[in-house]
């Protein structure tokens, strides 16, 4: 709830020329842009607007900001020379003497370009096809295009997961894996909020320093349902706002060359559900993905709990595509460096592209929009017996709800009115997701403040 | 015709990975790019891409090229890498101990990627209405965007118009106006080939160098029919291969901030009354357009000519819009300097783009592709009391069919299977319009080598 | 001491050719250069490139690297492609994967090349004159052009003084500062260590990440007495190693825009009086030179008390050339950006260089190395009456010594030698002095680490 | 003789704040700098300038310049900000709308930049020893760098000498060869004047553009005597102006990869001498440097009797250094890219630097100024049974003396007043000399315009 003082933030008015993509527009494609986010996107865009805007926040309440700046706005104007982006009553947190930062400036119409791109050319106009597993990756692949971060470089960006909401020794390790990842010459691309997402991006800004690496990419890719509550933390110098949590997920895998794995709640258990469920089909067999979950020497029992829950559900078998390392960040870079030079290897054999995996097989039930009903979540299959990629397909969905429940506005206002999520299975599996839960709720994973209450009910 | 010993020139096979734009592509666009440049279009790609490889040679005869190297091919295949191009039997001249020359090697993407946009975006399932104004339009805009040449910097683009077959003295001039221009820091664009296309980028290029202006453009823009008669010359570092000669002549209006003719044929007699028939438009009236035509004090008897041809058909009004200057090259780069300025408070003042002219109007009339058949040629319209700018088109259309007849295979064939083209008038017009070709003929401007034979008649 | 577990820390053998400045050398300088690193500069050589090589480690006990890594050795190669520096056990910490990190690399070749400059330059050869004002002010001069810090940009270098041993809170605002600074694209140069000297290049780190500022100056100015108890922070990516502490003050100087002063101990102390003394000449009253002392709001007490002391001894006059401003980062961030803009003006007015401050006056006895034995300690003449420059200079001795006494080798085995120094002068001056003496040692700013002994009695 | 017209060629007086290098000096230097050039340097300074300022003319007369612009002065005033020169009556032709042209607003900083360097490096006051072989080498390297032509590098520079005035047939051939240099990415040293000075610059320029090589050095070495006749052509983009001929000659060797040598006059015949009489030392066996004489088929016969003077001179052996072709850049180039990557090797073998070539033994004869009085011209030892060095030395100094008697000022007044040099030697040798000079002036490759006196005569 607002209080009155919050009204009284000091807020700044600002017209801004953006670059990079949004200055060579025909004018009907300026045309269709003004439209666009002054019609049914005009919402979205003003709340992706300011998250960015309050880039570098600390809470992960997704309504906090909107009550914070309530009189914000952001109208996009057309102009033959391109857009014009007005903003009013805009944080005044983003601006230096009246000049918005540069940094800031390249976020927001990184947010307009993407939402636009989601109007346009994935709307019903686009005359592409979202049904099929190709039209989802194409559409992917050129909103990432559009993004500029498709680069044909050498293959050096490691994906970091993790808990946006980690304790201090856990955050001062993910800085420090970071650090000897960005050594190593390696990028980072996160998703872009507080907690893990920024750890290894600071870590990696120090490191990028000392080895004179001018242009090292920091690269958040978030969803619009995600960026409120997890908003830019200030080094990405790339962000991709994605459609849907779906595509997200799919882009990190597209565009990683090998993945690290934090502590973290529901929303990296999602993460290492959905990789596990992608790399355990039979077509991925021999697509090399150096994968590594670590974290500080404390932190071993949460993965050895990860572990357990994965052997119990995925088998035995899905543990061989990863790697637990607990407590030698100096180790997971070593380690994540050679499996990123086995991925060129491979890339290079199999003429595959260094940019985008189109080799990895990603099939349509990975790629489909799950929307977290409590009928949708209450239909979950949750059985033994099931393939182990499908198995993983609605474990996955199972974790995706909760953390909708957790901190999306639409999950959140669904809990609100119906109560919690009823998630059923085998007895087994479901004492285990149980305990999985509740370690999460415990190690306070859950939510950065304030008592957890949690959106879920297991029934065995 | 074909000696044998021609047949012996050196040849090279080769790979190439193209960069810039064609490195980025999805799985679909490959596939379409490489479908499109095997399927109808192969021959067309052929033809410019052989064009592209011997850049700098001297012939304007269309077939030459084909005939001194006939077993060259192009292959485009598709790698999840992008593209990579084939060539097989290629002229050896674009090679260096064996690597393909750089500069050549960008030519030739760009060869691929305009004809594979024109395929693709602009062919049936692009879904653009290429009918109207508006759709056309944004075609030429597409296409120059995807070409990399809509930049956001300030205007200094000058379009040089003007002959590919000149005597020495007038080749001389060309340069050094282009040098007097590259001391001003403008950049130079130009239809590609030899003579006044290929003078004002040298002259350019020294005075870049000794300005230490290490990024100046010096932009070619052709279009299939043309690019075998007038083979890139090797200063162009930006290539557009437009579809047709309107959309190219779309292009230098749109992008070019001031346009230069020096003496030439037909094809620069086309270009002025296209560019005339656009500015005398009521519509127009306001858009600054700065126009020179110039060349060495001998050839002031010609621009008298001309002068006089477009007050009898266009009327005195007509030549408001440009000025004659003679001999004095710094003259015109001052005059042209001062008019790009002009352009640039125009467009600040109505916050038009500076690299593409969005409010200049040019009609259907203008936009749409004349195919100069003998019949379409008869039917030309050239009387006395039509409004200026609709007896312009149909100028332009009479010129651009004897350029066609002159050095484009489709025309050349057309005029040795049916004879000269007849062209019908109003006498006063017509005997000034045979005056003007017969003076072109006895000047040597209609063809660089052999004895012309005119492929038209004029019928009073 | 050193227990004999630490000679275990890992150590790494390693060739390095340097570049930048190191790599155009003729065959007489290499030699030179290898003859005096070999001679009698090999042991100060051999310390200072330890410090640049344990860059970040948090001590300042100038012994605790010697004792680390007491094998490590430095050679310097002369081959005609220029030097090779061999070292010897040298530690593993900076290096990755048996490759030194870039940023280390370059470090260790501006100590290489600040030491042989001073050897070869202004050694006996060199032929400079260093008994005079004007021969001093050219060494500084040269020296720091050989670095490669003078640049014919625009002022933006803002030096930040303070203590190396400060508490967290005054550490984060330092930080802020910085960051604040940064954000108004102003370039930062400490002192190179920890505290205060490494908080605001960080801060600024961030803030030149967010403006997209990729060319950021973090610059250390040290000497070979106080690198080893000052180890360069890894932001420094220019480093400065001036022959003594007085052509240290003097560069701050000239190189700087403006200063801001952080809480600190003797050796801050030393430096505010250091500038008090040469900004109270007549000679400099209308040279601008903005200076903020500041800090968060706890430390308004001992700005206060500072205040207190310098109106004790240079008189209320002397207050009026700095500002002090305490919990306000913004603030000290905009007023100094408005004096550097200042700053500008009045050097173009008077067509001095922007790189240097020729026309600031600095008197020789603030040039001339004071040597701190106990008997010029107790040679000091602390009494009022003086003019206050002079005053000045010998306060400003008095603090040196101290320092020394606390963390330069030298000068901490005189007092294990004789002990305390002595220092004496008119009571209300030497009981102010006491005051502020006791404050650092309860406020912990004398050393990092241990119970603080005082090396010095202050006598009435 | 200067016609009365000529004083009225336009004229600008301008002021000109140079950058690089010597924008970044100290108040010291800068006062020694102003002195020096208003001083006895005055004068040379002002000549040196006007060649400059007259780049692109086609004169070799070194008085021509003078007369057209006899009211040209140059000032070089002392700021705090660095220097500035002011122009009075300078050419026009210099400058753009009353702005000097960048490139010779670089090259006039760099005759300031070398002609300071010389009165205060080397002048009395330097210290340095110009009387021994390492001291000129020495001084030779710290012009070079000074001029910042030094850089560590891949070798890749191909000095090319030849004649000023030369066949157009020639001059066509010179910019093939260096057109295909450049398609190799080698960059041109040269003389810097017109001829074959300036084809290999322009040449490499144009391939250089195909190859999309965008910093190609243009490097023009002159020295104070030939830079008024042979005016920097405008391709230069580094221009050092070394003391005199000596010096020049040995930074041609010291920097250079490799020699390719065109038809020319005297002055390529010295630089033939002086290159063979150093690589026919014992103590050059081993060092490799790639030699080539070239021109177009027609001038075999010119390098037939070259190939036989030194034949008859300095024996069989020397021949071994060198290889003739003709009518084939592109195998000269192949060539010259192939010696490039030897001495690319040897230096690596040998830890040489890239770029100066410490190794090959220059002896002091070579080095020595050679001031060629009527007495000093007599007095040369011309005759069989002497080392090949030895005589190389002394015939080195005969050409040399019939160049500073064909274009030199101080030569030429000589000349003027005592009658032509005589010339004594042993019969064979002097026929053969006298019918080599006599071809000289049949083939007018002593002077560009007018009749060619001779200003020597041999006497068996």
């Amino acid at each position: 709830m607002t209080t009155p003082t919050n009204a009284t933030l000091p807020t700044v008015n600002a017209r801004i020329h953006p670059r990079g993509g949004l200055d060579i527009l025909s004018r009907a494609e300026v045309a269709k842009l003004a439209d666009a986010t002054a019609g049914g996107m005009h919402d979205l865009l003003r709340r992706c607007a300011l998250a960015v805007l309050t880039s570098g926040s600390q809470s992960d309440d997704p309504r906090a900001a909107q009550e914070l700046y309530p009189d914000f706005d952001i109208q996009v104007h057309q102009l033959d020379r391109g857009v014009r982006i007005d903003l009013r009553n805009a944080p005044a947190m983003a601006f230096v003497d009246g000049e918005i930062i540069r940094g800031v400036a390249e976020l927001l119409a990184a947010t307009v370009r993407d939402l636009a791109y989601r109007a346009i050319e994935l709307g019903e106009e686009g005359g592409r096809d979202l049904d099929t597993s190709e039209g989802i990756t194409d559409a992917v692949f050129g909103l990432l295009r559009n993004a500029r971060v498709l680069h044909p470089s050498d293959p050096n960006l490691v994906v970091c997961w993790g808990g946006h909401s980690i304790n201090r020794d856990e955050y001062m390790y993910t800085k420090e894996v970071g650090y000897q990842l960005g050594l190593r010459e390696l990028d980072i691309c996160t998703g872009c909020g507080p907690g893990a997402m920024k750890g290894p991006m600071k870590g990696a800004t120090i490191a990028h320093a000392k080895q004179r690496r001018r242009r090292g990419r920091y690269i958040g890719v978030t969803e619009p349902g995600i960026i409120a509550a997890e908003s830019p933390n200030p080094i990405v110098n790339h962000l991709v706002i994605m459609p849907d949590i779906e595509k997200r997920l799919e882009a990190f895998v597209r565009i990683g060359h090998g993945i690290v794995v934090f502590p973290g709640g529901v929303g990296t258990a999602e993460e290492i559900l959905y990789l596990l469920g992608i790399l355990l089909r039979e077509e991925n067999a021999d697509v090399p993905f150096p994968l590594i979950l670590t974290g500080p020497t404390a932190s071993a029992p949460y993965f050895e709990q990860i572990d357990r829950f994965i052997r119990l559900t995925l088998g035995d078998a899905a543990t061989e595509r990863y790697q637990i390392i607990t407590g030698d960040p100096a180790a997971v870079a070593k380690r994540m460096a050679a499996g990123v030079r086995k991925v060129r290897d491979h890339r290079l054999a199999q003429r595959d592209s260094f940019f985008f995996n189109w080799s990895i097989n990603i099939p349509l039930e990975f790629q489909q929009p799950f929307v977290p009903s409590h009928e949708a979540m209450a239909a979950l299959d949750l059985h033994h017996g099931r393939k182990p990629h499908e198995l993983a397909a609605d474990l996955r969905r199972a974790f995706s709800g909760i953390v909708a429940g957790n901190v999306k506005e639409d999950g959140m206002r669904r809990i609100e009115a119906h109560g919690p999520f009823l998630i059923h299975g085998d007895t087994d599996m479901m004492q285990s997701l149980d305990a999985l839960l509740r370690a999460f709720v415990e190690q306070r994973r859950m939510k950065i403040a304030g008592e957890y209450r949690p959106c879920y009910r297991v029934v065995a």
